[in-house]
């Protein structure tokens, strides 16, 4: 296992790029995993990461060992470094210090709908999507396409915020969602408080794509317009609306709810 | 309308106090609510508050002129402040200067569950808990009962996040929920991911309380011992959990659609 000791050496230059600075790993095509979770979920569901860098004082952590053993059984690099050194990387308060370089590569999104999938248009709130992602994920939705506006997907907090979500989903950003949803055989749904169908008089037991917008603005009235159906979930009127996580929860479960009924008839 | 002009008066040094110090909002049982929705909201469903605070330069913004016009008409006292003094004050980046000092008095919590009610056991993120407000007071929720390790629900963050919900919902705080569960006469319910009854197959057509728990290490094993039951959300078993505000909304939503199912028959 390769030492670094020195600030001044390149790659670790080149770490400390890719740790601060977005452009830096849009340029790359490469993204940091960070913290013990992140890194077993990542070998666990996409195998080893092009690099992995381990704290000093954390090389015999037990999780840590695990982890490093399939790193070098893959073949995978492999660095140490002092923990002031690490410190400067990580974004992980009172972690233990180990995290993962990984190729954050664009997939080309599919030209064509036909799973169960997310669409998000301008969403902006790391925290709220990697909630999304996580409750998409656990409902066994599989394709997430985020347009130009949203937030990264592959950022570090989005990455910490997805606990893992990200290496069960395929996600594809810079989508146009115009494009996606006019050509679109399955039906759009947007979620919308000027509706009178609820999410629970509709059938949601079959292929569709649910479509989420940014935070205070909602989904785009043009994208709104190209949506099949829009739906509502019944709430209290006194309340304008709420977290659109929180709302994409409530739709993902419906879904799997009627899911599971259906397979039970 | 009164103006403040220095930095060094009694009254503004007060508010900066009360906007930067989360132990001065405690000792002075005070908050602060930032922007205008909040201020829009407090008005409508809890009237006047005991200070409001408008930065210079949106004293003539027509939301502005709308809520001091009510709180003049109350008799609330009103404050100017130049924008720099103002920006000092708000967390609130480029929006419209206006804000409430209001009351936060801990109301004592009844000593019985009655009615549908949200217990939070020791939960974290001021975001988390913003986010489970709102989707509470969505769901007709009543009541909310928090332990003495959570996040402060009335500081700044949480109110940011709960977009109002606060103002519908009676929140208490620093509740020994030990005690309230002990005593329970209708179900309390917690979720987990060790139990096969889902929230599909329980009766939630009746008043109830759900328990949820701390971000990473969910809710403190003695009090899950207490529950009358544990219910879990289906999901896909690679994903080890969803995110709490997002596992609340699934679980008040789900009471939601049984409730409307229940009506209808």
């Amino acid at each position: 296992m390769k030492q670094i000791t020195s600030r001044d050496n390149a790659s670790y230059k080149e770490l400390k790029h890719l740790a601060s600075s977005a452009s830096a790993r849009k340029k790359s095509a490469k993204t940091m995993l960070d913290g013990v979770h992140l890194c077993q979920a990542f070998l666990q569901h996409r195998g080893s990461p092009e690099l992995c860098v381990v704290s000093a004082s954390c090389v015999d952590h037990h999780e840590v060992v695990g982890i490093l053993a399939q790193c070098e059984e893959d073949g995978a690099d492999c660095i140490v470094l002092p923990d002031n050194l690490y410190q400067a990387l990580s974004q992980v308060e009172n972690g233990i210090g180990i995290l993962f370089v990984i190729a954050a590569n664009q997939e080309q999104a599919p030209q064509q709908l036909s799973l169960n999938a997310v669409l998000l248009d301008n969403l902006q709130d790391p925290g709220n999507l990697g909630s999304i992602l996580r409750s998409a994920a656990a409902a066994g939705i599989q394709q997430v396409f985020c347009s130009p506006g949203s937030a990264s997907a592959w950022s570090p907090k989005v990455l910490r915020a997805g606990m893992g979500a990200h290496f069960l989903l395929d996600i594809f950003e810079n989508v146009d969602l115009h494009a996606l949803i006019s050509a679109s055989t399955i039906p759009v749904l947007a979620t919308s408080s000027h509706t009178k169908t609820t999410i629970y008089q509709i059938n949601l037991n079959r292929p569709l794509a649910w479509l989420f917008g940014h935070e205070g603005q909602g989904v785009d009235p043009e994208l709104m317009a190209l949506a099949t159906d829009t739906v509502t979930i019944p709430q209290k009127p006194e309340i304008e609306s709420m977290n659109v996580a929180a709302s994409a929860a409530i739709c993902f479960f419906e879904q799997v709810r009627q899911q599971i009924a259906g397979a039970s008839k």
